[in-house]
């Protein structure tokens, strides 16, 4: 990354000498109660004001229609007063700022973080604290933040809830998952806000680990539509040292409070001056396509920190996974449970015969990512403790470094090196985090003594340390920690079941992937939302890349596994369109090699797209309904489109006026055949080629539950 | 160590194997529901029933009087049925073992393991599970604990409370401290235990991180002594990957039920088969002297499992901690408060002139250690973050690395190594045990670097993970990992506020000292007891040795720091006794050079005293009155005698018939002057020379709050 401007517009933290002259000033003379400031286009308007009693409100307006109407800032401490009310401005003062970067990986090349910016200090004058509050306001939305300078009468406290508000302008359409500490692998309800407390019992689906903490309360990021037609995402950017930020939903006023995940004594967060809340963020339009392109987020966390980013890699990987979540194989090695990782020894025990991480196996998906151009192949299953692994509470429950006895490492190392493969790690906690985090430094000692650059971690299950959630502030630490422990070590890390991303990949590039969100893996769980993949880039997607692993060919599960009727709930081409729609500089192909060699003009599409872009375009987007994006790959002239729909089907109408002018291209279209369906036929496609230039327009027919794929390459002929 | 047999009588965990032929066993005929065993000496008699509803319960009597009477045992859990009624007797047998071994330090050269084993067998037959009772009957006690086979019907389970009960024949006399989950930093209280409840609010002292449970909740190792003059004392042995025993008295039958330490959602365990309790120990004799010369606690525990235990030293050592305790210096190098370690410049911060850890000052520590031929030199405040490291739960309070900019890590292991001297690292954890275990590796690494080779830890505080008690499962794992860990650095553990222990130092002897209950320190906090160190031996130091840090000879603590008005309650003399009658392989002078230097003559003692016997005989001893000991150093023929009184004073007689028959040796006998007194004269002592043989006898008197020590050696004219 090369920061292309040194401009701050503001130390990220102040000084306590700072504070002291604010207060003198204060002494001077109380500012006025009321700031406004505007977007640098002047579509948005951000107004803070004191409300009587002194409690701080801010208010957010789009082209003059309410987006949060005034509503309450500030937090309640475990002890002594709050952070809420009492208040005085000392000061206030606005800022411009504008700078462009380029990520490490993403879906531009370069990044433009353009805002306005208000700081607010406050003076509790009882207690002679100081809140400072930070509210950024960019062309697309909104960040705000709290900042707490060191300061005599304010060093530790402790969080019992922040009380930050978004008093919404109406009852919303809202795509919501039901707020919980431990997941957010749920389907999306679709719904009004004043439907949500008579959806949520239907809307908790069980999960290996969950704990939902209200009949109205809803997880970020939360995509909302008014009825008036603006676009509403609210999420957090720069979770670092914090709980976890969840919404409830007041459903006859349409007001959402914060609600931060608790610790295992209830508590909501233990913080030191000087310190910084994540910033909570309202991104807004009346085109559903600048949420899906707003850098907000990103914007809102700092650059990065390593000196070094050439290591990071965005990596195309097949893997040893899909057949173990079907059922068509095991992660185990033997067939027996009830196992102590300190006192079995494998070479006594019988294998099961069907452990797919074998090194005859694993060797054939290393002659398949090799043939087409892949870079890795992840293996799970690897080491041992698969048979008892899981939903136990269990301590000790894998060391991270000890191969199955048909696993050869060495070997497998040599001969993925000899093709230019790589091997992706996997690291499976089953929420042991002390565990992990005692066998850390080994195990990714380990990685670089065999060649591997990459490590897949899982957090499955209740969290140990006993009491902690997913989401609290001590896991969120712990998950920095890893990230940042990879880095010393130059590996990537793509976390599932840690808690969804805000940004931190700006500052981390190393975090190259997270689940956080339900994946293609429930669809052999029972299947996912027809319109699944037509929300999640306006939800789970805001705050950074999920590794979603599309690519199933065979949507049928009952091909691997008789005894699983699930199915895929998307037909072929609209699995190709994925790689495009679903940006993440990770991508699975995740069906199995056997699959993919009966549908090879089809793979082709995979093994040409790319996973790192110059630019992207969002072409088409309506939540829930339908997207379609077009990107440019990096360093190169060719473009991908993606294009993914509902159950209803539709027609897409695209311009391809995104290429160069003047320049010829040969379009290669990946299409739903006109009888395809994501539940009776989804097989069906069609492939064409196109001669097109920037000013084609193309319309294709989508399937019910489909779309198509587009690989745009300069020239005829060429591909 | 060497192992001199290497007979076992038992496989310490049974097999699944074995489980099912006792169950098939067991079809043939259900066996007789009340089995009796005797110790070797037949002194003692342990009698196993089963009673009405299938309740498993023991018994336990002493040359025919009750000691224990009939008393459940078993297990609640917190799912399903427990483990405390429904019983079947499936099998039981008895088996004899006697085996003598050597520890790698102790009291005594030899140690016998000599006892009579009764494993009874017993089915659950409504729920088809298998628990494995264990009682061995020594000459001095009964040791018993809970063996849970592998077995299909029982996996995991977690305990909601152990069951186990000690019912007393009647209403002791007790020395006791408050049941608590953090701490046994309290005085100790004797009464009667119908007593216990009106005195409990008077004995809960405050601590920095203390959770009572109980208005008659009592602590282990738990001294009692009958009306009819037996002396019994109630532990456990072998705590591991367990939670902490205390007890809960039933004040008007005087049953003491068992009271594990809850984990941070108020569970008692989480185990897996198969596994094993702890050991419950009640030490029995009628001669008070036995209890303090038992090995029960330590032939309990398993033969240490290091291959090569030369690195582990008994060490006597001065030590960078006394000024601070009282005040004189301090731990920090600033006088600053609320810092955090990762943004702290300590080169642009003013230091405050009181910071002790300094390169010069340590240097004459190091002189004097080496004058004097002590082994070592503690340094405690030598790294960074003490200006801020306490109480605030803080997360990364210290990295154990960093030293302040005046204390020169590598002048100083130069400076120690040239003179002989070892430096002990300091490692105060401030209870964040997350952050120790992250920099644990690079901290042992860095005293490898460095020339260190013991480590004193603290964890003081309330625990992080946030919820986790001192005594839990959880913190007697970490315990016992940071101590396997230090083992494989070969690095010796002083772990304070730690569990205290359970003779865990057989199998891992680089635990060379534990606090773990009130030491010398709050002498300058308000003071102990006169009598403290008349029980401490009884209840403390039956689980392994503490590092009490005796030897402080300027008793006034105003002479260090005039604001602090404590007062050490004891004689000079009774300081030099405390060497000998409070046994552990790391002993400390405690006091500081420039007083030492005044008293050189005294000094001597501590000089000569050494750290490691041979041999130890128990003169005389009555809790809470007096204790005297003869020990026999290691490899030579010196004899070193010590004796503590209480606050009434008395007059000693000894017989020297410990001494080798025809042998001449020289006493000298560093003993209060007739006008001592703990309080009013404390630093009154006498030194004279005797010449003596094992048929001399001694007459000594003790002043309030005194003793007197003893250093015999063969020869005339040799010291």
């Amino acid at each position: 990354m090369q920061q292309l401007s040194s401009l701050r517009a503001l130390p990220p933290v102040l000084s306590f000498r700072w504070v002291l002259a604010v207060c003198w000033l204060c002494l001077l003379g109380q500012r006025a109660a009321a700031e406004e400031i505007k977007s640098p286009n002047a579509n948005l308007t951000l107004t803070f004001a004191l409300q009587a009693g002194g409690v701080p409100t801010y208010s957010l307006a789009y082209k003059g229609r309410a987006v949060i109407k005034p509503s309450r800032l500030g937090l309640e401490l475990k002890e002594g007063p709050g952070l809420a009310d009492g208040f005085a401005v000392a000061d206030a003062k606005t800022t411009a700022f504008d700078q462009s970067w380029q990520p490490v990986w993403g879906e531009v090349k370069t990044i433009r973080n353009h805002y306005n910016e208000l700081t607010v200090t406050l003076n509790q004058t009882a207690t002679k604290r100081v809140l400072v509050l930070h509210f950024r306001v960019f062309d697309d939305g909104l960040g705000f933040r709290y900042e707490f300078p060191r300061q005599p009468a304010l060093a530790y406290f402790v969080v019992k809830e922040e009380r930050t508000q978004f008093a919404l302008a109406g009852d919303h359409k809202a795509f919501w998952l039901p707020g919980d500490y431990d997941t957010q692998e749920y389907s999306t309800t679709t719904s009004k806000l004043s439907e949500v407390r008579g959806l949520m019992k239907a809307a908790v689906t069980p999960n290996a680990s969950q704990t939902t903490f209200s009949p109205t309360g809803l997880q970020t990021p939360l995509m909302l539509k008014s009825q008036d037609g603006l676009y509403i995402n609210i999420h957090e950017a720069a979770l670092i040292d914090y709980s976890t930020l969840s919404l409830e939903l007041d459903d006859k006023n349409f007001v959402l409070a914060a609600h931060l995940t608790p610790d295992a004594l209830g508590d909501k967060g233990h913080l030191q001056t000087p310190c910084l809340s994540p910033w909570r963020t309202v991104i807004v339009s009346d085109r559903a396509g600048d949420i899906l392109e707003s850098k907000l987020v990103l914007n809102l966390n700092e650059p990065t920190k390593y000196p070094d980013t050439s290591w990071i890699k965005p990596t195309k990987y097949v893997g040893v996974w899909w057949e173990m979540i079907t059922g068509k194989s095991t992660w185990a090695y033997t067939s027996g449970g009830n196992i102590k990782l300190d006192s079995i020894d494998y070479a006594k025990l019988k294998p099961n015969g069907t452990h797919a991480a074998n090194t005859a196996h694993v060797k054939e998906y290393i002659d398949f990512a090799a043939q087409h151009h892949l870079d890795a192949v992840l293996v799970e299953g690897w080491n041992i403790g698969w048979e008892d692994w899981f939903g136990q509470s269990k301590d000790y429950v894998f060391d991270f470094v000890t191969p199955y006895p048909d696993f050869d490492v060495a070997e497998l190392h040599r001969y993925a090196a000899g093709k230019g493969i790589k091997i992706i790690m996997h690291h499976e906690t089953s929420g042991s985090v002390r565990n992990y985090e005692r066998h850390l430094e080994k195990a990714y000692q380990f990685m670089n003594d065999n060649g591997y650059t990459a490590v897949k971690s899982g957090y499955v299950g209740d969290i140990l340390p006993r009491g902690e959630h997913h989401y609290g502030q001590w896991l969120n630490n712990h998950y920095l920690y890893a990230i940042t422990e990879a880095a010393r070590h130059h590996l990537m890390v793509n976390a599932h079941e840690a808690v969804r991303p805000t940004g931190l990949a700006r500052t981390y590039p190393n975090l190259i992937g997270n689940e956080a969100a339900r994946g293609t893996e429930y669809e052999a769980f029972g299947g996912n939302n027809v319109d699944h993949t037509t929300i999640l880039p306006f939800t789970r997607l805001i705050g950074g890349p999920m590794d979603y692993t599309p690519g199933i060919f065979q949507t049928r599960v009952s091909a691997y596994n008789p005894a699983n009727t699930s199915f895929v709930h998307s037909t072929l081409a609209r699995q190709l369109a994925l790689y495009v729609t679903m940006y993440s500089p990770l991508q699975m192909a995740a069906d199995l090699p056997e699959t993919y060699n009966k549908f090879l003009d089809a793979f082709q599409f995979i093994e040409d797209v790319a996973v790192d872009w110059d630019d992207s375009k969002v072409l088409e987007a309506e939540p829930g309904d339908y997207i379609t994006i077009a990107r440019k790959a990096k360093g190169r002239s060719s473009w991908f489109v993606g294009s993914t729909c509902d159950e209803n089907g539709r027609t897409s109408a695209i311009s391809l006026r995104f290429l160069d002018p003047g320049k010829k291209y040969v379009a290669t279209v990946y299409a739903d055949a006109k009888t395809a369906h994501y539940e009776t036929n989804p097989q069906a496609y069609t492939i064409r080629k196109v001669a097109v230039t920037n000013r084609s327009k193309l319309t294709q027919y989508c399937a019910p539950g489909g779309g198509y794929a587009i690989s745009i390459v300069e020239g005829p002929g060429q591909r």
